[in-house]
């Protein structure tokens, strides 16, 4: 394409537009939607475009002295001019791909060039708001590298007739419920405009997908279109707009599958207070971003980090927000500042990130050098318990209980669509009825990882469970075990149960020692009592078995290994489960056993065995009530390297990519705030690989196991099951390397469903 | 070959023996040394065998009532025959490969069968000697796989003439010393020999090449050779035997390279137990830093470092060591604690150290406040006596009386000659001037990982690096960094000094946190005093900043990109001990820097753009007095698959196989204890893979990072760091690797030289 080619007309004053192929690729920002507009028919303002490199090259021409592209540009400005023939006066706007602070508003009331060298010389109006216009790209940032260099030449600034009458803006659909028609902006006023606006309206949201701020001029009833560009609205406006466009028959389902943001998918599913009653605020201040949260008190994102990495939730404490916390906040499941309001950093933040914050609750005062805060005549320390609802700008004592969101309306419609073009299953991680039933409303397709050790998170257990731990012999253990036989054997019924006959993953257990031991003096004391212990001899012990580096200890399948006698509780109690839900249900109960932590076929080996030999004990294996498979995590470098000979043993592989990521980079994720802040402010790192997968490292790994773990049995069945199988960039780079199955926490569910469906579309 | 075949005789009564080639490969064990004494033209009596294949053979044909086989035997029992015709009175002997205890003894005063029957009848003497000779080796283990049951067949079983004559018996060289001729077994008297057994004890010693027990029948001076098996002596007397025949030129020099087992030479380097003999182990942990050591119990640095002042030896005993005992370490004979493993700080210090160190022992526990422990049953009180064996973690009661290293003499020649035909170059892991010494009298071409830390490994140096770990923000780091330049540039100076020229790989600080911070309530209290911190402020601070994986902490390049003051410091000092040792020598200073614990190759650019900034700015560059290098370690999995990225950006890489080991595997070494015994006893794992490379897990990690490596960088040059390039077994897989060197502690650099020229051969 020839320069001269790189100035013509998007909507010429007489005729119709008539743009090559390459122009059309041109267009972008406004000057799609004007183009699009003014083609369609509808009345639209004389406009025309000019990509910087034709600038550039009239602006050196002019310093040869040269006139040949001048002529072009002339000609082209001669456009605006209607059938009277009187040159109009100008606009000049900037038409950005994506929108950014610094750039240029538009310029009105520019008189037309007196003679041709006035329309190029910058000393002049219209050539100065040229210049000004595309000098303002220049404050957005990722302009240097060379492929970006190339898309430089290509940015585009309009030259508009100014528009006879009153120009006025409104909103193509309704910001909060997504309906059709013309609305107000930013909870303004909305104009009055004629009905004739609808053709318009309709015609934009139809070509633009999204909800746009439109500018038209009116003129004794008469509406002109000016300008359009895209609107950010709240997720659940986006969704509804969506189904709509696909019930008014402008996009199919499977455009609305495609187009929806998975991201922004969570952020409807946001829990809110079961009940308040009986609990009032101790204080209230403005809710700005909504959900309920309910967590411990921190008042620095590095302990918001360390307690996220722990599976903890959090409310982050502060005065007021800043950019400093912004990853303190991501990792908070609620914030609560004494300072701001909606427009407030902290409310942008938590509302783009989904997180229920309060703001502004004029009683509270924060003291983060002493880890102190007060509310009212109260005190509170890193460790007390909050509960916000960023609904109302409530602030509770405690933790109130929380009711999950459910799904129906628009998000159930557009899962509904996703699951038809949808190959890869999406089961949930989880191990009680509760969140069971939660994961299944939402959509889940089965369990894909019970983290057996969690069935323990009641006091009562846990007293049970430390006593196994604890135990200081064979004997000692085997009391120990079989004291949890039976409640584990009703936990599994009841989660078997739940499942009617779906697949549910039981993960043998993994308790890293560090997280089911007593710590505070406190602890210590109540769990020796609780054990019929002295104090000083369960320090004794406690030292005895302290680890230096847990996650790499003594768990997994190295417990199985060195206590068979848990194994063979463990196993026991579930197919007494199998057997019990068995009998209440007319499904098979279809039952996985996963070895976790495994680096050797042999342990694979040595556990299948024995857990083969209980599960046949059982007589269960010959009914058709029970479908048992057996299975390993894949979450250590060696196991991939050696997938080949472990898929020989096997059912079905679960890559678990957090402890997966944690050795192949060699991080403790629990340990890893102190540098990670500093490695992506370095760009050392791109994204947090415990967000994203990393598909460099962790990424082949995984892909070496599962080519390996094919090659030596087809049948293999591979899963997901970290955290990563929640988040849409990692779920892709999944779905590429084949995997059946990904499995999520329940909240994570539908991302995974959308997800899923847009990479198999 | 027939089965007819394979009974045949070695030394037949009258003529020579003469064997087909089949027949020479089924000698085994002492056939092997009748035959070739035999055949020497040395006197021998009448020697026949018979393979098991052949004996079950006659057997069976004896149930079918045929007696073609038979006619063979007959005829080969006719060879024991001497010209006189007197059948003699027979001896049946086995003829095992390897000795095992239920072998049979040898069978003497078989009278000759009367007839062809009872030759073959399991009923009379002969038949039942031989029968009961093959049941023997039933006792063995290792006879059930396929393979060796073809190897069953094969075994042999002897039928001799009964010697005229006194039966004596000796060893072929003295099993102290080496040195060639008669000698008495374990101690007991010499036999009066005639001087005619010198060319026999030559030819024998010639034949086998190993010390042997030999058996002759003495009848007025004249000898009679009867038969001889191999016997096991200390490394020494071996070693001292392997030069002695080169010098004899019954080998060549490469035979005896080849011929020594480098494993067995390890021992000659360190205190060893003379004898066990009626030593029985009070407790067993693991053996983590080799060599034996007997003194007085101690449980305090204190009463160490008085006890040695007195020329005392002692033994420290505690739960775990820290910083805090390193003095204490120092003065110790040997070091015993009751946790960590091979990776622990007492195993570290101890063999930097060169004290030999049994760690782990469960059964131990130290009160050291009241100066008193217990291991099992028993209490042990301050001038208690005990030896240890850090070799294989034993643990006697009592003073055991110990045998002192000596290098020089026989060992030094085998070295020498073993380095003629090595390819890839021994360096070691020191960061002493000490160390450094002794691993150049070892035979050291290099410093491979001078962990710079280390250096701080001393109760001034340790204050002014905890004060720069714990300081709270980047002045107060750059206070205690700066106060280090100057310790740090005289380390750096007098170590490259010591080396004159040969290269030295400085690793950049990896100081995992829980290795240098303070422990104990004393020590906390202490370090509080010297660094001007209320004791309560230091438990803060502590607190603030402990891991709960330090492996996977903060750490290696980590700290180097997170506190660059750090970075900066430490490469001034190198450059300035670089210039300060550069003035004193004529050759350049070979410095290699050195980056570890990398996961990405950003990581590595980062580092390496500030490093080079800061030689480059030395000045010393441009100069013929430095050769400067900048590498990295790969001891993580993701480096491994990266190190196509990172070799772009280096001029070399070390594998760090220890950590390298705990993440493929997901294994902390310091907690492995708890199951790696289990482990092993149930057959989980094959070796310990911190002794022995796993060739098929962190094996593969190598192998794809060197492949990759090369791919990218020709001119990469590949070394080994890791405490594997001390076994024979591991450096044998990376000498078939291609690796350019290799790297170990200095009493391993003797045993490195010796393998890596055993596989060059």
């Amino acid at each position: 394409m020839s320069l001269a080619q790189e100035m013509f007309a998007i909507a010429p004053a007489m005729g119709k537009a008539n743009l090559s192929a390459s122009q059309l690729k041109l267009l972008s920002g406004k000057s799609r939607w004007i183009f699009r507009v003014g083609e369609a028919g509808f009345p639209t303002v004389p406009t025309i475009c000019i990509t910087r490199a034709a600038w550039d090259a009239l602006q050196s021409e002019r310093a040869r002295r040269d006139v040949k592209l001048r002529t072009h540009w002339i000609a082209c400005l001669f456009k605006l001019v209607d059938k009277d023939g009187n040159p109009p006066v100008l606009v000049v706007r900037t038409s950005a791909a994506t929108h950014n602070g610094g750039l240029m508003p538009a310029k009105l009331g520019i008189s037309a060039p007196a003679n041709p060298e006035d329309s190029v010389d910058p000393a002049r109006p219209l050539a100065r708001a040229i210049k000004n216009a595309f000098d303002s790209y220049g404050f957005g940032q990722g302009w240097t590298s060379p492929r970006q260099d190339d898309d430089r030449g290509k940015q585009i600034v309009l030259v508009q007739a100014l528009a006879d009458g009153e120009i006025e803006q409104f909103l193509t659909r309704n910001a909060v419920t997504g309906a059709l028609g013309a609305s107000p902006i930013n909870g303004g006023p909305l104009p009055r405009l004629p009905d004739t606006i609808e053709p318009l309206v309709a015609l934009l949201d139809a070509k633009a997908g999204r909800h746009m701020v439109c500018s038209v001029a009116i003129k004794r009833g008469q509406v002109t279109f000016v300008s359009a560009r895209p609107m950010q609205v709240t997720a659940a406006a986006d969704l509804e707009a969506a189904v709509d466009r696909v019930n008014r028959k402008v996009w199919s389902a499977q455009n609305a599958v495609s187009r929806v943001d998975p991201t922004r998918l969570a952020q409807l599913l946001h829990p809110r207070i079961r009940s308040t009653e009986g609990a009032t605020p101790i204080a209230t201040g403005l809710g700005v971003s909504p959900g309920a949260a309910s967590g411990i008190i921190v008042f620095n994102p590095e302990d918001a980090a360390r307690l996220r990495a722990r599976g903890k939730h959090c409310i982050l404490v502060v005065n007021e927000t800043g950019p400093a916390d912004i990853e303190g906040m991501k990792a908070a499941t609620g914030i609560l500042t004494a300072r701001g309001g909606m427009s407030s950093h902290a409310g942008v933040i938590a509302r783009i990130t989904g997180k229920p914050c309060v703001a502004g609750v004029r009683t509270l005062s924060v003291d983060a050098a002493e880890m102190v805060c007060r509310i009212g005549d109260r005190e509170f320390r890193s460790g007390d318990r909050l509960t916000i609802d960023g609904s109302d700008g409530s602030v509770y004592l405690g933790t109130l209980s929380l009711a999950q969101p459910h799904i129906g309306g628009a998000i159930g419609t557009l899962l509904g669509w996703s699951d038809a073009s949808r190959t890869i299953a999406v089961r949930t991680n989880v191990e009680t009825v509760e969140s069971a039933n939660t994961a299944l409303s939402f959509g889940a397709e089965g369990i894909g990882l019970a983290r057996s050790e969690h069935m323990f998170f009641s006091p009562e257990r846990m007293v049970a469970l430390r006593r196994m731990i604890l135990s200081e012999d064979e004997e000692d253990r085997s009391r120990a075990v079989n004291g949890l036989v039976d409640f584990q054997t009703g936990d599994y019924s009841a989660l078997f149960s739940a499942m009617k006959g779906l697949p549910v993953t039981v993960r043998l257990f993994d308790p890293p020692l560090h997280e089911f031991l007593p710590r505070s003096d406190e602890d210590i004391e109540e769990t020796a009592a609780s054990l019929g212990l002295a104090v000083r001899a369960l320090r004794l012990r406690l030292e005895r078995i302290a680890e230096i580096n847990p996650m790499l200890g003594h768990r997994g399948v190295r417990l199985a290994i060195t206590y068979p006698e848990i194994l063979q509780m463990q196993m026991q109690a579930i197919m007494a489960g199998v057997r019990a839900a068995s009998e209440k249900q007319s499904e098979p109960v279809a039952v996985e056993v996963m070895v976790p932590f495994v680096s050797t076929a042999s342990e694979v080996a040595w556990v299948r065995e024995r857990a083969h030999a209980i599960a046949a004990n059982s007589g269960l294996l010959r009914s058709e009530r029970v479908k048992f498979s057996f299975g390993t995590m894949i979450e250590l470098p060696r196991a991939c390297l050696r997938a080949g000979d472990i898929a020989n043993m096997v059912d079905f592989i679960s890559f678990g990519t957090n402890d997966l990521t944690q050795t192949t980079f060699g991080i403790s994720r629990d340990d890893a705030p102190t540098f990670l802040a500093a490695y992506q402010r370095k760009g050392i790192y791109e994204r947090d690989p415990f967000v994203t997968i990393d598909e460099k490292g962790v990424g082949e790994m995984i892909s070496i196991a599962i080519e390996r773990g094919r090659a030596a049995n087809p049948h293999l069945k591979i899963g997901i099951c970290g955290e990563h199988a929640g988040d849409p960039a990692s779920l892709k780079f999944f779905a590429g390397l084949g995997v059946d199955y990904v499995s999520c926490s329940p909240y994570r569910v539908p991302v995974a469903r959308l997800t899923l469906a847009q990479t198999s579309a």
